[in-house]
């Protein structure tokens, strides 16, 4: 499979080409608002003083840096400021595949393809270990893959593109067997904010020098344009201290450093934005969540039980998820999902639809009308 | 010497914690006003809709890269935006180093550390020629050092540290090094906009496909925090196409994309700025230059005379440009430089300083009272 070139683009222009109205259950963007902390943030920021327009530290700003750390209950010397998740996910799997022993990284299947895209630019094998079927990671699958030559695990909980949260004793056995296995565990919990089980437990609540967690604003800001990302890495005094001075040198060496604006106008919605708004943007997936299930039912269709983050993965009777299919989906039904094999071997027969569109619900509808 | 850890932040500490008042000539952070059509543009950006706050393409927004195509002379197809021209020298070094020949590096000594840095990211042998006497560089002794083995060769006209500015028969030679080696000229220009002689061409002027330009509006818009760069490569139809779709991925891969909110109001200040807002920042650059070199004349100094960017690099009789003789410029004479050991072995006896602050004046009295 080719993971360089997402398929998001290639479905995203067939859907804009199309001769009928589309309904884009494509891309993983918010349709909401941002917290309006955000945007007084970036208008205080507009009429900062000169100063404030140059250089910030080459890790973030320390206010936001403190700011994580509180909210995360780590050391503030933990925290790199990244551009994105992207980033951080890059600097972790970068350096955990060079400081770890092994030269492999080990993926979850079906995969968000930017992890596997990502292995290859940094020249490390893959292996992957498929989803149980309920859509979950089943810890003893990856005991089993996993071993001397895996440097790296990466995880994402709530996940794209199952939509499951894992447990947390899911999270205690994995960070476990990158221990084992001299390892490290990667966590990327970007959709946090999206857990509808109350099941969610960030891989900080296990005590490890094998694990990095990264995360972002893009998804609970819904500014997936920003670009304010970070990463949480073992403590520098720690046995595995060496992670960060090198991730550092490496975020320095690559990027100089994030941008400031949004840093600043982040830190300022942090400090001013109430949980009532994270809880209305959960409240408004959950409606979406059912509304839109309900019409997978009423098709006959397969799906992954959604617990967390944006997406439904589906699959309709005698209909496999190839691009050829989403596209007929396209023409056929006005709904464009993302196929399958985009993510995945074992899933291929999947399609992958994202709840981020106020019309999930005529979506819905016109699925359950192609497929009664 | 140690190119991994810039010695700006070990100078500014000791500055910041002195016992008394100290001029910084240290960074090269503009202090003069941007353009009003930034704070502008970032202020409407500010009261968009969610959608322009999500994802831009991955190589930037498309006005943006039609904008500095148009101005620059080339297709919008060979441009990608990305975070500062760090990250564009970042990805022309290293899509150069894998795709042409041998796995050398050739570095212009004195050099901005982060090339230097950036190499030994990057695994590559580094090679050093030495500026002339009066800090340009001779395209001969460029000659004499390239080889089949050189993949790259970086240069940065204006000059950060040496002030200099190169004329285009040297840029035209240059050029023709690379080709003659089958090596990639990387030609950072981000001090464009600073040339007090009207000698500065572009290696855009040069017609190759050996050539990648990186520039960014840091230092032409005041807004070294912002993050807003570009890279220029080859078409991507010609020969040495390659090197953009690479370089596109490992863009994509590494940073997913650059953030969106200061590509839109840098796009509106390059719609809506004139041509003397850039010219005022000069005049007032050419002021301290004069106000700066006379002092230095004053002092007894040798100094490379300034021709472009930010900084001026002399060197004090019986005073070599040490840390510890630096940590000494400060406490005695309340002026903090930069070591010339942070940029060379050649010119470890000299010390730059950055002219971007409006202390000029004051900061070149003290040092021709001491020196005197």
């Amino acid at each position: 499979m080719d993971y360089e070139t997402p398929q998001f683009f290639r479905v995203m222009q067939y859907a804009n080409a199309a001769d009928r109205d589309v309904v884009d259950m494509v891309s993983g963007n918010p349709d909401w608002e941002p917290p309006e902390a955000l945007r007084e943030g970036l208008h205080t920021y507009a009429d900062g003083e000169p100063d404030e327009f140059q250089y910030p530290p080459s890790v973030g700003l320390r206010a936001l840096r403190e700011e994580i750390a509180t909210r995360r209950g780590v050391g503030t010397e933990q925290v790199i400021v990244t551009n994105g998740a992207g980033e951080a996910n890059h600097l972790a799997m970068a350096e955990g595949l060079e400081a770890m022993p092994g030269s492999e990284i080990l993926l979850v299947d079906p995969v968000y393809p930017y992890y596997a895209g990502r292995a290859g630019l940094l020249g490390a094998e893959t292996n992957f270990v498929p989803a149980s079927e309920s859509g979950h990671l089943d810890p003893e699958a990856v005991r089993e893959r996993a071993s001397e030559q895996t440097s790296v695990i990466v995880i994402n909980s709530p996940n794209n593109p199952l939509g499951v949260t894992y447990d947390g004793e899911t999270i205690r056995e994995l960070v476990a067997i990158a221990e084992a296995n001299d390892a490290l565990l990667v966590s990327d919990e970007v959709y946090d904010h999206f857990d509808y089980t109350g099941r969610f437990e960030s891989a900080l609540s296990v005590g490890s020098d094998h694990r990095v967690v990264t995360n972002s604003f893009s998804k609970s800001m819904a500014i997936t344009g920003w670009r304010v990302g970070y990463a949480i890495f073992p403590h520098p005094d720690g046995p595995q201290g060496e992670l960060i001075d090198r991730a550092r040198t490496r975020h320095m060496l690559t990027n100089v450093t994030g941008s400031r604006p949004v840093q600043a106008a982040v830190l300022h919605a942090l400090e001013n934005t109430e949980p009532s708004y994270y809880e209305q943007n959960r409240d408004l997936l959950r409606k979406r969540i059912a509304t839109f299930t309900d019409a997978l039912d009423d098709a006959g269709a397969e799906y992954t039980e959604p617990e967390g983050a944006f997406y439904v993965m589906a699959k309709f009777p005698d209909f496999a998820g190839t691009l050829e299919n989403v596209k007929l989906l396209i023409d056929e039904a006005g709904v464009a999902g993302m196929p399958g094999e985009a993510f995945s071997d074992s899933r291929a027969d999947w399609i992958r639809f994202a709840l981020v569109t106020p019309r999930v619900e005529g979506a819905a509808s016109r699925l359950a009308e192609l497929f009664e």
